[in-house]
C-alpha cells in the first residue's frame, strides 16, 4: 500500500457498496456482490435496492438508497444502467466514495450521445473527488485487502502475489487472470480501465510503480489515448520495477475494431514499439507470455539484477533427465538472445563423478532417467554450474512423477538459487491432474513453467529485461 | 486399422508381455504393468520376472521366462538392462512377438560399443521379423485397441480420437500427450520412436497415412537420418491427411545436444524448411500449437477443403461478448494469412434487428454483454456469415459463464457448421476448474481454444493446410 495517495481509498476502502444489488443470479447486481462478499474483505459490504430494502441478501442487510447506508463506503460498484450514473454519483460522493466501478456501457464506445454523457460523468466525478473505473468495465481486484469488485467471483481464486494487471479489455483482462490461476502466478492488483472516465494507465502505473504490493507491472493495451503520459509514467515506474506489455490492434481491420470498442485510436505498431522502448517497457507477443514472463520476474524481484558487459549475454544452465525437452529451452533461450555457456573442467570432473555412466557433461545436461529417480543430481548440477560466473540462471526439464512418487527437489533447489542470488526455474511437464505438484514447487521458490517452449520464453524474457536495466 | 500391414501386430496386438516385471513401484517394470492394464485392452498380458515366477504381481500370474508363457504375445515391453535384450529378442520371436518396445539407453547415443550392439539388435530383430519402438523411448499407446505399452499410465487419461503422435523424443512426447489431454485432444497412437532401429519416421508415416483410426499426423523431430524416405512418405500421406511437424534443434548448441541424444545429425533449418515444403507438411513452431492446430484439423477432418481461387485469401467471422479476444483473434488470423470479410448488406440489416441497440454490424461483431446472456445470438450470427460465400469459418469468443450458470450453445452452434460445412470453432476463456464446460462443447462437435490467440493460431495453420491442399 502507497501512503497518502488518492488511489488509496479505491484499492483499500473499509466499506463497499453495491448499487443495483440483485437477488437473481443472472443479474451483475447478484453476481457484484457474491464477488464482492467472497475475496476475504475485512469490512462491510452494503447491497443497495429500491425493491429489496430491509430485507437480506446472501445474509446481509440491503438498503433502499445509497443515502441510507449507515456508514461510508470508500468503494461503490454501479450496477445500473447508464443513465442513473449521474445521479449514483451524487448521493455516492455524500458517503464518502473516492472510487466507483462502472460496468454499463453506453458511453464514448456508442456515439455523440455517449460521448456527452461520459464528459459529464468525468466532470461529476472530478468534481466529486471520485475516480471511476470504467465504464464498460468488469471492475477491480486487489488480493491484498480482500477486494473482489468485479461481477466475477471465480477471480477471487486466483492467490495472493505481486503481479498487477491492468486490461483495457475486460474479457482480456478476466481472461489473463483466469490464466494466472491456472499457472499458480499470484495476483496483487487488477483493474479494467474500460472507457478511462478520468482513470488512465498513466495514474495507475504511476501508482503501481509506488505499490509495495506489486512487483511486476503488466498491461494489455488496444491504444494509448496520451502516449506522452504514458511514456512519462512508465519510464518512470521501469526504473522501480518491470512493466511487461501486450497490445493487440495493429492490422487494419483490428485498428476499426479497437475504435468501436473503446473508442481509442491506435497509431501503427512501429510508432507503439518506439515509444515503448523508450519507455523501458517490455513487449510480449501474447498473453500466456505476459503470465509466464510476470510469473519469473515476480518470483525473482528481490534478486539482483546481474551487471553484464556491453554485448554479453545472460548464460543458462539446463539439466534434464529427457534431452528433447531441454533441446527446446535451449534453442528458445538462445533465440531469444540468452547463451548456453560450457561447464569449466572443474566442473566437468565433478559432473562425471555424480551423472550415471555415458553422461557427457556439458550444457544442457543429460542426466537420462536416472535422475528422474534420484534427484539430487539436480541439486549437484544446479549448484555446481550457479557457481561459475558466466552461468546466471538455471532451469531444469523434469517430468511430473506421475504415480510413481518421485517428486522434484524444488525447496532444496531454490535454496542453491537463493545461495548464488541466481534465478532457478523449473520446466514442470505435467497434466493439469498434477497441478498440485506445480504449486508446490511454486511455493517454495522455484517457479515452474509446464512446457519447455514457455520455460525458455520466460528466461528468454527476463533476460531481454536484464539487458535493458544494463544499457547506460 | 489397415489391412495386413507388417506393423498390425504391433498396434493391434492379440496379447501383450511385461519383460521384466517388478513389484517396486518405483521400477518401470511395475509401472508398465500398472500402464499395460489400465489402457482397457481386451487380451492379456504377461507379466515376466524370474524372481516372481507363479506369484501374482497386480493380480496377474507372473511367469519365469518368456518361453514359458501360455500363450502368444504379440507386443511386448522390455523393461530390462541393454546387455540383456539380444537373448530375449530371440525368446520372444520364439512367442509370436512382432513388435518390441525397449525402454533401455545404451546404444548408440553412447559412443561406439553402443553403436556395436544396436546393430546388432538391428539385424537380430530384422532377422526375427520383429519392429523394434525404441531402444531409449517411452513405447507406444494405441488407443483404439486399449493398448498403452509405455511406463506411464497417465497417458491412458487421453480420450481416444483421431490425432496419431510420433515423437523422437519421450519426453517431448510424454509432454504433447499431456498436453492433449488437458486441451480434450483425442489420441489415435503415439510412438516414441527412440533411436530408430528398424522402425522409423517414413515407415510410420506409410502406416498412419492408410491408417483409419488417425485423421491427422503429428510429428516432433530433432533430426532425421534418411530424409529421402522422409519425403517420399510425407509427400504420399499429406495427399491423404495432414502431417503437422514440430521440430527443434537448429541453434548451434542444440545442434550438439541432438547428436547426443539420439545420434542423429542435424542439417540447417533452411534445409529442413524446403524438405518440409516439397513434403508438403505443416511446420509449427511450439507442441502447443502442434496440439492445438491438431485439434482443429481432426475435428474437421470430414469437412471439405474449399476450393480457394489463386491469391484468395479464406474469410474468418469472429463474434462476441467481449471486443478485447475478438481483437487478438482477428489479429492472429490477419498475420497468419485469413481475411476478415465484412458482412453484406443484407446480413447487416438482418444483424440489426437481432443484436443489442448499439451494435455496430461488421465483422468482427460485438455483440456486447448480452449475448453473454442471450447466447442465442451467436447461433443467429453464425448462421448469416457462414451463408456468405466469402466467409469459410466462424469463431466465437466466449467467457466461461462461470456461477451464473449460462453456457455456450454448442452443440446448436456446431450444427450450423454442419449444415454449411464450414468450422465453426470457439475460444471459449474459461480457467480450468471449468474444464467441463470446454469439454462438452469439443464433444458437441465446436472444438475449443482457452485463448484468443490459441483460437487465431489454430484457424490460420488450418487456413495454411487448405492453402496448401489448393496448391496444383
Amino acid at each position: 500500500m502507497n501512503k497518502k495517495s488518492t488511489l488509496d481509498p479505491v484499492f483499500y476502502p473499509e466499506n463497499g457498496a453495491i448499487v443495483g444489488a440483485s437477488e437473481n443470479p443472472i443479474k451483475l447486481g447478484y453476481q457484484a456482490l457474491l464477488a464482492a462478499t467472497s475475496g476475504g474483505h475485512k469490512g462491510k459490504v452494503f447491497p443497495i435496492s429500491p425493491s429489496l430494502a430491509g430485507k437480506e441478501i446472501m445474509g446481509i442487510k440491503a438498503y433502499g438508497s445509497i443515502e441510507e447506508i449507515p456508514e461510508d463506503a470508500q468503494l461503490m460498484v454501479f450496477a445500473i444502467p447508464h443513465n442513473r450514473i449521474l445521479d449514483a454519483l451524487k448521493s455516492a460522493a455524500k458517503k464518502g466514495a473516492k472510487g466507483v466501478v462502472i460496468f454499463a456501457g453506453g458511453f464514448r464506445e456508442v456515439g455523440d450521445e455517449g460521448k456527452a454523457l461520459q464528459r459529464e460523468v468525468k466532470e461529476t466525478a472530478d468534481r466529486l473527488g471520485i475516480k471511476i473505473i470504467g465504464p464498460n468495465c468488469i471492475g477491480t481486484v486487489n488480493t491484498h485487502h480482500g477486494i473482489n469488485a468485479t461481477f466475477a467471483q471465480p477471480l477471487s481464486l486466483v492467490k495472493k502475489g505481486g503481479v498487477s494487471v491492468v486490461s483495457q479489455s475486460g474479457g482480456t483482462g478476466s481472461a489473463i487472470i483466469t490464466t494466472m490461476a491456472d499457472n499458480n502466478v499470484g495476483l496483487s492488483k487488477f483493474v479494467s480501465i474500460g472507457n478511462r472516465v478520468n482513470l488512465d494507465f498513466a495514474e495507475l502505473i504511476d501508482y503501481l510503480g509506488d505499490d509495495d504490493d506489486t512487483d511486476v507491472i503488466c498491461l494489455f493495451i488496444e491504444g494509448l489515448d496520451d502516449g506522452r503520459a504514458f511514456i512519462k509514467s512508465a519510464k518512470s515506474a521501469s526504473k522501480k520495477k518491470p512493466i511487461i506489455v501486450y497490445q493487440a490492434g495493429f492490422t487494419e481491420t483490428t485498428r476499426r475494431l479497437s475504435l468501436s470498442h473503446t473508442g481509442s485510436m491506435s497509431a501503427s505498431k512501429d510508432i507503439y514499439m518506439a515509444a515503448y522502448r523508450q519507455a523501458g517497457v517490455l513487449f510480449v507477443n501474447d498473453y500466456e507470455e505476459l503470465v509466464d514472463t510476470a510469473k519469473i520476474l515476480s518470483a525473482f524481484s528481490d534478486f539482483p539484477v546481474p551487471r553484464l558487459s556491453p554485448g554479453a549475454k545472460p548464460g543458462v544452465s539446463i539439466f534434464t533427465h529427457t534431452a528433447g525437452p531441454a533441446l527446446i529451452v535451449a534453442e528458445t533461450v538462445e533465440n531469444g538472445g540468452g547463451a548456453i555457456p560450457d561447464f569449466t573442467k572443474e566442473s566437468k570432473e565433478k559432473i562425471v563423478k555424480f551423472a550415471p555412466q555415458f553422461t557427457v557433461p556439458t550444457n544442457p545436461l543429460d542426466m537420462f532417467a536416472h535422475a528422474w529417480f534420484m534427484t539430487d543430481m539436480y541439486l549437484e548440477a544446479a549448484d555446481l554450474a550457479l557457481s561459475q560466473s558466466n552461468i546466471h540462471i538455471a532451469c531444469s526439464c523434469y517430468s511430473g512423477g506421475f504415480e510413481m512418487g518421485m517428486k522434484f527437489p524444488a525447496a532444496k533447489y531454490a535454496e542453491i538459487g537463493k545461495k548464488y542470488n541466481k534465478p532457478a526455474v523449473v520446466c514442470l511437464m505435467a497434466p493439469y491432474a498434477h497441478f498440485e505438484e506445480r504449486a508446490a514447487a511454486d511455493d517454495a521458490g522455484a517457479p515452474t513453467f509446464n512446457s519447455p517452449h514457455k520455460a525458455g520464453k520466460a528466461i528468454a524474457n527476463m533476460i531481454r529485461w536484464w539487458q535493458m536495466k544494463n544499457r547506460p
